[in-house]
Protein backbone atom coordinates (compact mmCIF):
# COMPACT_ATOMS: atom_id res chain seq x y z
CA UNK A 1 0.00 0.00 0.00
CA UNK A 2 1.36 3.60 -0.97
CA UNK A 3 1.65 6.25 2.18
CA UNK A 4 -1.31 8.16 0.26
CA UNK A 5 -3.20 5.08 0.68
CA UNK A 6 -2.57 4.29 4.29
CA UNK A 7 -3.37 7.73 5.01
CA UNK A 8 -6.44 7.55 2.67
CA UNK A 9 -7.21 4.31 4.94
CA UNK A 10 -5.91 5.48 8.15
CA UNK A 11 -8.77 8.44 7.84
CA UNK A 12 -11.57 6.55 6.86
CA UNK A 13 -11.73 5.34 10.36
CA UNK A 14 -13.15 8.57 11.77
CA UNK A 15 -16.46 8.91 11.82
CA UNK A 16 -18.00 10.40 9.02
CA UNK A 17 -15.17 9.99 6.76
CA UNK A 18 -15.87 7.83 4.00
CA UNK A 19 -13.33 7.41 1.04
CA UNK A 20 -14.37 9.99 -1.16
CA UNK A 21 -14.06 12.30 1.83
CA UNK A 22 -10.56 10.76 3.00
CA UNK A 23 -8.92 11.05 -0.57
CA UNK A 24 -9.77 14.65 -0.19
CA UNK A 25 -8.23 15.26 2.99
CA UNK A 26 -5.35 13.19 2.16
CA UNK A 27 -4.50 15.31 -0.85
CA UNK A 28 -5.30 18.55 1.09
CA UNK A 29 -2.52 17.24 3.91
CA UNK A 30 -0.30 16.41 1.01
CA UNK A 31 -0.31 20.45 -0.53
CA UNK A 32 -0.32 21.79 3.19
CA UNK A 33 2.66 23.10 4.90
CA UNK A 34 4.57 20.93 6.82
CA UNK A 35 4.35 22.52 9.85
CA UNK A 36 0.49 22.44 9.84
CA UNK A 37 0.44 19.19 9.09
CA UNK A 38 2.56 18.32 12.02
CA UNK A 39 0.63 20.33 14.27
CA UNK A 40 -2.36 17.96 13.32
CA UNK A 41 -0.35 14.72 13.70
CA UNK A 42 1.26 16.44 16.95
CA UNK A 43 -2.40 17.62 18.57
CA UNK A 44 -3.72 13.48 18.11
CA UNK A 45 -0.65 12.41 20.15
CA UNK A 46 -0.78 14.86 22.18
CA UNK A 47 -4.56 13.95 23.03
CA UNK A 48 -4.04 10.06 23.15
CA UNK A 49 -0.83 10.81 25.49
CA UNK A 50 -1.74 13.30 28.09
CA UNK A 51 -5.07 13.56 28.14
CA UNK A 52 -6.64 12.39 31.50
CA UNK A 53 -10.13 13.34 33.61
CA UNK A 54 -9.95 16.29 35.83
CA UNK A 55 -10.18 14.51 39.33
CA UNK A 56 -12.61 17.42 40.88
CA UNK A 57 -14.59 18.13 37.58
CA UNK A 58 -13.91 14.96 35.21
CA UNK A 59 -13.50 17.44 32.35
CA UNK A 60 -11.16 16.04 30.40
CA UNK A 61 -7.12 17.67 30.62
CA UNK A 62 -4.00 17.83 29.72
CA UNK A 63 -3.32 19.02 34.11
CA UNK A 64 -5.34 17.85 36.67
CA UNK A 65 -7.05 19.74 38.12
CA UNK A 66 -8.10 21.10 34.63
CA UNK A 67 -7.88 24.90 33.70
CA UNK A 68 -11.39 25.70 34.14
CA UNK A 69 -10.96 24.31 38.11
CA UNK A 70 -7.62 25.91 38.60
CA UNK A 71 -9.09 29.29 37.78
CA UNK A 72 -8.94 31.65 39.93
CA UNK A 73 -11.02 34.27 38.25
CA UNK A 74 -13.90 31.68 37.71
CA UNK A 75 -17.05 31.88 40.27
CA UNK A 76 -16.72 29.06 42.68
CA UNK A 77 -19.98 28.83 44.48
CA UNK A 78 -21.72 27.53 40.97
CA UNK A 79 -21.35 24.72 39.46
CA UNK A 80 -23.08 23.41 36.18
CA UNK A 81 -23.46 19.83 35.96
CA UNK A 82 -23.66 18.22 32.21
CA UNK A 83 -22.97 14.71 31.05
CA UNK A 84 -20.17 14.75 28.73
CA UNK A 85 -17.19 17.06 28.94
CA UNK A 86 -18.01 18.06 24.93
CA UNK A 87 -20.78 19.67 26.60
CA UNK A 88 -18.25 22.29 28.37
CA UNK A 89 -16.73 23.29 25.39
CA UNK A 90 -21.05 24.32 23.99
CA UNK A 91 -21.13 26.02 27.32
CA UNK A 92 -18.27 28.07 27.11
CA UNK A 93 -18.39 29.25 23.50
CA UNK A 94 -21.53 30.66 24.99
CA UNK A 95 -19.47 33.20 27.15
CA UNK A 96 -22.42 33.50 29.54
CA UNK A 97 -21.21 31.38 32.53
CA UNK A 98 -18.59 31.64 34.88
CA UNK A 99 -18.92 29.46 37.17
CA UNK A 100 -17.35 25.88 37.61
CA UNK A 101 -18.38 22.44 35.79
CA UNK A 102 -19.48 18.56 36.83
CA UNK A 103 -19.05 16.08 34.11
CA UNK A 104 -21.11 12.90 35.05
CA UNK A 105 -19.19 11.03 32.22
CA UNK A 106 -22.98 9.41 31.28
CA UNK A 107 -26.89 10.04 32.17
CA UNK A 108 -28.41 7.45 33.89
CA UNK A 109 -30.17 4.51 32.05
CA UNK A 110 -31.29 1.64 33.97
CA UNK A 111 -32.27 -0.79 31.22
CA UNK A 112 -28.39 0.12 30.15
CA UNK A 113 -27.09 -0.67 33.26
CA UNK A 114 -26.54 3.01 33.71
CA UNK A 115 -26.94 3.05 37.57
CA UNK A 116 -25.94 5.95 39.63
CA UNK A 117 -22.79 4.18 40.69
CA UNK A 118 -21.28 4.08 37.18
CA UNK A 119 -21.75 8.05 36.87
CA UNK A 120 -19.90 10.84 38.58
CA UNK A 121 -22.96 11.53 40.93
CA UNK A 122 -21.27 10.18 44.36
CA UNK A 123 -18.39 12.45 43.28
CA UNK A 124 -20.87 15.75 42.43
CA UNK A 125 -22.07 14.80 46.37
CA UNK A 126 -19.11 14.75 47.94
CA UNK A 127 -18.36 18.31 45.98
CA UNK A 128 -20.97 20.28 47.00
CA UNK A 129 -20.98 18.44 51.11
CA UNK A 130 -17.69 20.50 51.36
CA UNK A 131 -19.56 23.35 51.31
CA UNK A 132 -19.37 26.36 49.85
CA UNK A 133 -21.30 25.71 46.90
CA UNK A 134 -24.64 27.88 46.51
CA UNK A 135 -26.27 27.20 42.91
CA UNK A 136 -26.04 23.96 40.95
CA UNK A 137 -27.37 24.39 37.52
CA UNK A 138 -28.28 21.00 35.89
CA UNK A 139 -27.41 21.04 32.06
CA UNK A 140 -28.14 17.32 31.74
CA UNK A 141 -29.73 16.68 27.96
CA UNK A 142 -33.74 17.62 27.55
CA UNK A 143 -34.29 13.88 26.53
CA UNK A 144 -35.66 11.05 29.09
CA UNK A 145 -32.20 9.86 30.31
CA UNK A 146 -31.09 13.41 30.76
CA UNK A 147 -34.50 14.22 32.57
CA UNK A 148 -34.61 11.31 35.01
CA UNK A 149 -30.59 12.26 35.58
CA UNK A 150 -31.47 15.64 36.69
CA UNK A 151 -34.36 14.51 39.01
CA UNK A 152 -32.74 11.82 40.59
CA UNK A 153 -29.67 14.96 41.49
CA UNK A 154 -32.37 16.93 42.55
CA UNK A 155 -33.98 14.53 44.69
CA UNK A 156 -30.00 13.59 46.10
CA UNK A 157 -29.42 17.48 46.80
CA UNK A 158 -32.77 18.29 47.93
CA UNK A 159 -31.29 18.68 51.71
CA UNK A 160 -27.41 20.27 50.82
CA UNK A 161 -28.82 24.12 50.99
CA UNK A 162 -27.46 24.48 47.59
CA UNK A 163 -30.24 26.22 45.19
CA UNK A 164 -30.87 23.62 42.09
CA UNK A 165 -31.66 24.63 39.16
CA UNK A 166 -32.64 23.30 35.61
CA UNK A 167 -31.50 25.13 31.86
CA UNK A 168 -34.66 26.21 30.15
CA UNK A 169 -36.41 24.49 27.53
CA UNK A 170 -38.29 26.18 24.97
CA UNK A 171 -37.82 27.63 20.77
CA UNK A 172 -34.25 27.70 19.69
CA UNK A 173 -33.62 31.32 18.82
CA UNK A 174 -34.27 31.61 14.85
CA UNK A 175 -36.73 28.39 14.72
CA UNK A 176 -40.11 28.92 13.52
CA UNK A 177 -43.07 28.59 15.66
CA UNK A 178 -45.06 26.81 12.97
CA UNK A 179 -42.33 24.05 12.60
CA UNK A 180 -41.82 23.47 16.51
CA UNK A 181 -42.85 20.10 17.45
CA UNK A 182 -45.80 20.03 20.03
CA UNK A 183 -43.70 18.64 23.21
CA UNK A 184 -40.98 21.93 22.91
CA UNK A 185 -44.39 24.68 22.10
CA UNK A 186 -46.09 23.29 25.65
CA UNK A 187 -42.74 23.39 27.26
CA UNK A 188 -41.92 27.17 25.86
CA UNK A 189 -45.41 28.30 26.66
CA UNK A 190 -45.23 26.32 30.43
CA UNK A 191 -41.79 28.50 30.54
CA UNK A 192 -42.67 31.69 29.81
CA UNK A 193 -41.69 35.20 31.20
CA UNK A 194 -43.38 38.21 32.36
CA UNK A 195 -41.98 41.14 30.84
CA UNK B 1 -6.27 26.74 25.10
CA UNK B 2 -6.81 22.55 26.79
CA UNK B 3 -5.70 20.07 24.25
CA UNK B 4 -9.03 19.01 23.17
CA UNK B 5 -9.59 22.64 21.83
CA UNK B 6 -6.24 22.33 20.31
CA UNK B 7 -7.16 19.19 18.31
CA UNK B 8 -10.36 20.95 17.48
CA UNK B 9 -8.79 24.13 16.19
CA UNK B 10 -6.50 22.03 14.09
CA UNK B 11 -8.69 19.48 12.35
CA UNK B 12 -10.80 22.54 11.02
CA UNK B 13 -7.96 22.94 9.00
CA UNK B 14 -8.78 20.91 6.93
CA UNK B 15 -11.43 21.41 4.05
CA UNK B 16 -15.20 20.39 4.86
CA UNK B 17 -14.28 20.17 8.52
CA UNK B 18 -16.36 22.43 10.15
CA UNK B 19 -16.11 22.91 13.81
CA UNK B 20 -19.32 20.85 14.95
CA UNK B 21 -16.98 17.84 12.89
CA UNK B 22 -13.91 18.86 13.99
CA UNK B 23 -15.47 18.36 17.81
CA UNK B 24 -17.44 14.99 17.02
CA UNK B 25 -13.85 13.88 15.24
CA UNK B 26 -11.28 14.82 18.46
CA UNK B 27 -13.93 13.51 20.86
CA UNK B 28 -13.76 10.17 18.70
CA UNK B 29 -10.03 10.30 18.59
CA UNK B 30 -10.06 10.65 22.19
CA UNK B 31 -12.01 7.30 22.72
CA UNK B 32 -10.45 5.44 19.88
CA UNK B 33 -7.12 2.61 21.30
CA UNK B 34 -4.19 4.65 21.16
CA UNK B 35 -2.66 2.50 18.62
CA UNK B 36 -5.07 3.34 15.79
CA UNK B 37 -5.24 7.27 16.75
CA UNK B 38 -1.12 6.60 15.94
CA UNK B 39 -1.31 5.24 12.83
CA UNK B 40 -3.67 8.26 11.88
CA UNK B 41 -0.94 10.46 12.95
CA UNK B 42 1.89 8.52 12.04
CA UNK B 43 0.03 8.52 8.36
CA UNK B 44 0.01 12.27 7.98
CA UNK B 45 3.56 12.57 9.18
CA UNK B 46 4.87 10.38 7.31
CA UNK B 47 2.97 11.37 4.00
CA UNK B 48 4.68 14.54 4.65
CA UNK B 49 8.12 13.35 5.61
CA UNK B 50 8.39 11.19 2.84
CA UNK B 51 6.11 11.74 -0.05
CA UNK B 52 8.10 13.05 -3.56
CA UNK B 53 7.24 12.58 -7.34
CA UNK B 54 8.07 9.33 -9.11
CA UNK B 55 11.11 10.57 -11.45
CA UNK B 56 9.32 8.87 -14.01
CA UNK B 57 5.46 9.38 -13.89
CA UNK B 58 4.78 11.98 -11.32
CA UNK B 59 2.59 10.04 -9.19
CA UNK B 60 2.95 10.27 -5.27
CA UNK B 61 5.35 8.11 -3.90
CA UNK B 62 7.64 7.66 -0.95
CA UNK B 63 9.91 5.15 -3.28
CA UNK B 64 10.86 6.38 -6.57
CA UNK B 65 10.33 4.70 -9.03
CA UNK B 66 6.62 4.29 -7.30
CA UNK B 67 4.99 1.08 -7.01
CA UNK B 68 3.50 1.22 -10.48
CA UNK B 69 6.26 2.03 -12.15
CA UNK B 70 7.86 -0.36 -10.63
CA UNK B 71 5.63 -3.45 -10.49
CA UNK B 72 7.23 -6.07 -13.31
CA UNK B 73 3.59 -7.59 -13.79
CA UNK B 74 2.70 -3.81 -15.33
CA UNK B 75 2.19 -3.62 -18.82
CA UNK B 76 4.70 -1.31 -20.05
CA UNK B 77 3.62 -1.04 -23.40
CA UNK B 78 0.79 1.25 -22.63
CA UNK B 79 0.34 4.76 -20.56
CA UNK B 80 -2.38 6.28 -18.77
CA UNK B 81 -1.83 10.08 -19.11
CA UNK B 82 -3.92 11.61 -15.75
CA UNK B 83 -4.25 15.58 -14.78
CA UNK B 84 -3.21 14.70 -11.02
CA UNK B 85 -2.08 11.76 -8.66
CA UNK B 86 -5.60 11.66 -7.74
CA UNK B 87 -6.93 10.41 -10.68
CA UNK B 88 -4.25 7.51 -10.39
CA UNK B 89 -6.22 5.62 -7.24
CA UNK B 90 -9.78 6.69 -9.09
CA UNK B 91 -8.59 4.24 -12.23
CA UNK B 92 -6.87 0.97 -9.80
CA UNK B 93 -9.88 1.21 -8.03
CA UNK B 94 -11.55 0.07 -11.54
CA UNK B 95 -8.95 -2.85 -11.92
CA UNK B 96 -9.36 -2.66 -15.40
CA UNK B 97 -6.16 -1.02 -16.12
CA UNK B 98 -2.65 -3.16 -15.97
CA UNK B 99 -0.44 -0.06 -17.68
CA UNK B 100 1.58 2.19 -15.96
CA UNK B 101 0.12 6.05 -15.80
CA UNK B 102 1.89 9.80 -16.65
CA UNK B 103 0.39 12.50 -14.24
CA UNK B 104 0.64 15.87 -16.27
CA UNK B 105 0.35 17.60 -12.69
CA UNK B 106 -2.68 19.98 -14.08
CA UNK B 107 -4.06 20.83 -17.51
CA UNK B 108 -3.50 23.15 -19.85
CA UNK B 109 -5.35 26.93 -18.55
CA UNK B 110 -3.06 29.40 -21.02
CA UNK B 111 -5.31 32.30 -19.54
CA UNK B 112 -4.49 31.16 -15.99
CA UNK B 113 -0.81 31.02 -17.22
CA UNK B 114 -1.01 27.38 -17.52
CA UNK B 115 1.03 26.70 -20.78
CA UNK B 116 2.57 23.75 -21.96
CA UNK B 117 6.08 23.83 -20.14
CA UNK B 118 4.33 23.91 -16.73
CA UNK B 119 3.02 20.66 -16.99
CA UNK B 120 4.88 17.33 -17.30
CA UNK B 121 4.32 16.77 -21.21
CA UNK B 122 8.14 17.52 -22.04
CA UNK B 123 8.88 14.76 -19.80
CA UNK B 124 6.02 12.13 -21.70
CA UNK B 125 7.19 12.54 -25.17
CA UNK B 126 10.68 11.68 -23.67
CA UNK B 127 9.30 8.14 -22.36
CA UNK B 128 7.79 8.04 -25.49
CA UNK B 129 10.19 8.66 -27.48
CA UNK B 130 12.35 6.33 -25.41
CA UNK B 131 10.33 3.74 -27.06
CA UNK B 132 8.06 0.18 -26.24
CA UNK B 133 5.19 2.17 -26.05
CA UNK B 134 2.46 0.97 -27.86
CA UNK B 135 -0.54 2.82 -26.62
CA UNK B 136 -1.36 6.03 -24.82
CA UNK B 137 -4.59 6.77 -23.27
CA UNK B 138 -5.79 10.59 -22.59
CA UNK B 139 -7.74 10.52 -19.03
CA UNK B 140 -7.76 14.05 -18.72
CA UNK B 141 -10.81 15.35 -17.74
CA UNK B 142 -13.97 15.93 -19.98
CA UNK B 143 -13.99 19.54 -19.80
CA UNK B 144 -12.46 22.65 -21.67
CA UNK B 145 -8.87 22.37 -20.07
CA UNK B 146 -8.48 18.41 -20.01
CA UNK B 147 -9.70 18.08 -23.51
CA UNK B 148 -7.46 21.20 -24.45
CA UNK B 149 -4.85 18.91 -22.61
CA UNK B 150 -5.62 16.13 -24.56
CA UNK B 151 -5.77 17.64 -28.24
CA UNK B 152 -2.29 19.40 -27.43
CA UNK B 153 -0.97 16.12 -26.65
CA UNK B 154 -2.29 14.35 -29.55
CA UNK B 155 -0.86 17.08 -31.57
CA UNK B 156 2.45 16.57 -30.44
CA UNK B 157 2.69 12.82 -30.05
CA UNK B 158 1.15 11.76 -33.64
CA UNK B 159 4.35 10.86 -35.55
CA UNK B 160 5.61 8.94 -32.40
CA UNK B 161 3.92 5.69 -34.05
CA UNK B 162 2.30 5.06 -30.78
CA UNK B 163 -1.19 4.41 -30.57
CA UNK B 164 -2.69 7.32 -29.10
CA UNK B 165 -6.71 7.01 -27.82
CA UNK B 166 -8.97 9.16 -25.19
CA UNK B 167 -11.67 7.95 -22.42
CA UNK B 168 -15.51 7.21 -24.27
CA UNK B 169 -17.85 10.01 -23.02
CA UNK B 170 -21.54 8.82 -22.76
CA UNK B 171 -24.15 8.72 -20.01
CA UNK B 172 -23.18 7.18 -16.81
CA UNK B 173 -23.73 3.65 -15.36
CA UNK B 174 -26.92 3.90 -12.97
CA UNK B 175 -27.98 7.12 -14.65
CA UNK B 176 -31.02 8.18 -16.54
CA UNK B 177 -32.06 9.39 -20.05
CA UNK B 178 -34.45 11.59 -18.56
CA UNK B 179 -31.87 13.14 -17.11
CA UNK B 180 -28.32 13.58 -18.93
CA UNK B 181 -27.57 16.77 -20.28
CA UNK B 182 -27.69 17.51 -23.87
CA UNK B 183 -23.91 17.42 -24.39
CA UNK B 184 -23.33 14.48 -22.92
CA UNK B 185 -26.65 12.62 -24.58
CA UNK B 186 -25.17 13.83 -28.14
CA UNK B 187 -21.36 12.52 -26.87
CA UNK B 188 -22.95 9.09 -25.85
CA UNK B 189 -24.89 8.90 -29.63
CA UNK B 190 -21.66 9.86 -31.39
CA UNK B 191 -19.67 6.96 -29.84
CA UNK B 192 -22.43 4.28 -30.02
CA UNK B 193 -20.51 0.92 -30.88
CA UNK B 194 -21.97 -1.86 -32.93
CA UNK B 195 -23.42 -4.88 -30.85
Amino acid sequence: MSIIENLISQLTRLPGIGRKSAQRLAFFILTMPANEAKAIADAITDVKENAKFCSVCFNITADDPCEICSDPSRDRSRICVVEEPSNILALERTRSYNGLYHVLLGALSPLDGITPDRLKILELAQRVQSGGIQEIILATNPNTKGEMTAQYITEMLRQSGAGISRIAYGLPIGSDIEFADEVTLAKSLEGRRTL
